[in-house]
């Protein structure tokens, strides 16, 4: 199949090396001219995913004209706030008869849009059921070390999604099936907040007890407005849902977690990410969370203390004991 | 309000000093004369709960009846393995005012019953409905040094679960109330076995990722038998469920995560369960699952592998294999 992923980052490089071995002809394309160069160059993501050999039959771009033209299969792995303006120039260009795979997790500032959304009001031609999503708990740097991984790719269309799941299964990478794209979608995007909050309760010197009932309440928080946005219950539960969850808010990998992590030890959000060269989706999330439980006025205490610590400098340790308390007041 | 504790392990001890320390009148039993002794003269339970200092005005004896006589509350924090023969001599004795509170967690083998049902099968004049149960992410180590906690008690009398938590809360120590006690107990019996599961990949050398697809279905896994025996599905995705699930595989405190972790590691059950000093309930519940989804005819695949690897020396790495290609197959 004729493949394009768009964004090279760590994501976006794993997913290019695993098509390619899984016989597809694949172009990445990279925005920063320069860096792009050099991932020709050196055919290695020094910066994104070290250590791992990009193979020379990948063709790495910097025309994004050039990278969708012609091509089966569209994967998206660019930040989710970046997509919007990234993307503009392609915005009639036509897309009928591809199919589109975000990769990346996230809702919009502003517009509060999950990324399918996004993409169907970007690229004006592109058949919105085409529009599939795929996630579920896969770290890059273990994905490209061909560590077993698992995950879900949703279409509302299912032999779509069947479709996809046979480009990208292989020995080590397995892909379920489903039609909930929001819940999917959510499910990925959410997770990165509760992962900002688990990381705050390991870096406050809270214990694992804590950090598993936090965890806990999260998936519950996420779950309630998924229904409320017409997702599943059963997908919260799945790879998408725990199991992503289970991975951002446990592994060393997960940049969030690290985040949250660092502002519990009692560092300000600024110095945090001026120390990252990788970004933490889960901090603009939190952003667009607040915003969006005020408009559907629903309440998620996990995700509004984690505003709350992180823009306007609420204390953690007095974020988390609230929580606590805030526990046995509500489920009692 | 006058209670006892019966069994002086590390949760046991913990709940004793945590009840202590809410104004309540507690009795310790300690099955072994002579470390009763020793836990009466040192004040300290060297063995199971080491530097944590047992308040005096707690009674530390080895007679059962003395113990047991004229409570308002009994609390069982035998193992469950031993409940049956321990508990014999109070076959007949008049328990019907007495709330009894299971804090064990597993499945007896040859009867398959849950620990609820061995007390009522034992103590023959409990009134059954006053047999109560509580779980949750909740490590001893962390609860006795006041780390928050938040854990969930079930009765089929919402009313006698509300009293159990009204003695049990405090300031970090928060309990949740529900009416299902096979939920509540399955969760907390099954997630033994799926943490021997998740322990065998982190010393077999597989990654987050793996892990966290393999507690994702782990605890699918257990709401399928769950729905089976009459427990309700919510259950499985609160405390008892996922969250004790993922402080049970992720926490260096898991006695069960770490016999999983040498055995992924390449040594045989009996070496690593002769350098253990505490019990690791999860090798008894994968013997007794084994024969309960064969008289249920339930598949339950990730804890038949655990039963295979522990007792019929499968490889490992072969086990967790098998488990990722079955994944395909089953849910695609």
């Amino acid at each position: 199949m004729k493949i394009s992923v768009l964004g090279a980052g760590g994501w976006g490089t794993t997913l290019s090396i695993l098509l390619h071995s899984n016989e597809n002809d694949v172009i990445l394309w990279e925005f920063n001219p320069e860096y792009a160069k050099t991932l020709t160059d050196y055919r290695e993501n020094f910066y994104y995913l070290p250590k791992i050999k990009i193979p020379k039959e990948i063709q790495i771009t910097n025309d994004l004209v050039k990278a969708v033209t012609d091509r089966e299969l569209i994967v998206i792995a660019t930040p989710t706030q970046y997509i919007r303006d990234s993307f503009k120039e392609l915005e009639d260009f036509d897309f009928k008869d591809t199919i589109i795979l975000n990769v990346s997790k996230g809702i919009e500032i502003g517009t509060l849009k999950l990324v399918n959304e996004i993409i169907a009001d970007v690229l004006k031609k592109v058949n919105a059921d085409k529009i599939s999503c795929l996630s579920g708990p896969s770290h890059a740097e273990e994905v490209s070390r061909k560590i077993p991984t698992v995950v879900v790719c949703a279409n509302p269309d299912i032999e779509i999604a069947k479709m996809i799941q046979a480009t990208f299964s292989n020995d080590y990478f397995r892909v379920y099936t489903s039609t909930d794209v929001a819940g999917v979608e959510l499910g990925g995007a959410l997770k990165n907040v509760i992962a900002i909050a688990a990381g705050i309760t390991d870096g406050a010197g809270f214990g694992d007890n804590t950090k598993a009932a936090l965890m806990t309440r999260g998936i519950n928080e996420i779950m309630r407005l998924g229904l409320k946005l017409g997702a599943q219950k059963e997908t919260f539960f799945g790879l998408s849902g725990i199991g992503d969850l289970i991975v951002t808010c446990s592994s060393k990998h997960s940049r969030n977690r690290f985040v949250g992590e660092e502002i519990g030890k009692g560092k300000k959000l600024k110095e945090v990410l001026a120390d990252m060269k990788m970004v933490a989706e889960g901090v603009s999330t939190a952003k667009s969370i607040h915003q969006l439980s005020e408009k559907l006025k629903i309440e998620m205490p996990i995700c509004e203390q984690v505003y709350q610590i992180l823009f306007n400098d609420k204390d953690p340790i007095q974020a988390t004991n609230e929580l606590m308390v805030r526990a046995l007041k509500e489920e009692s």
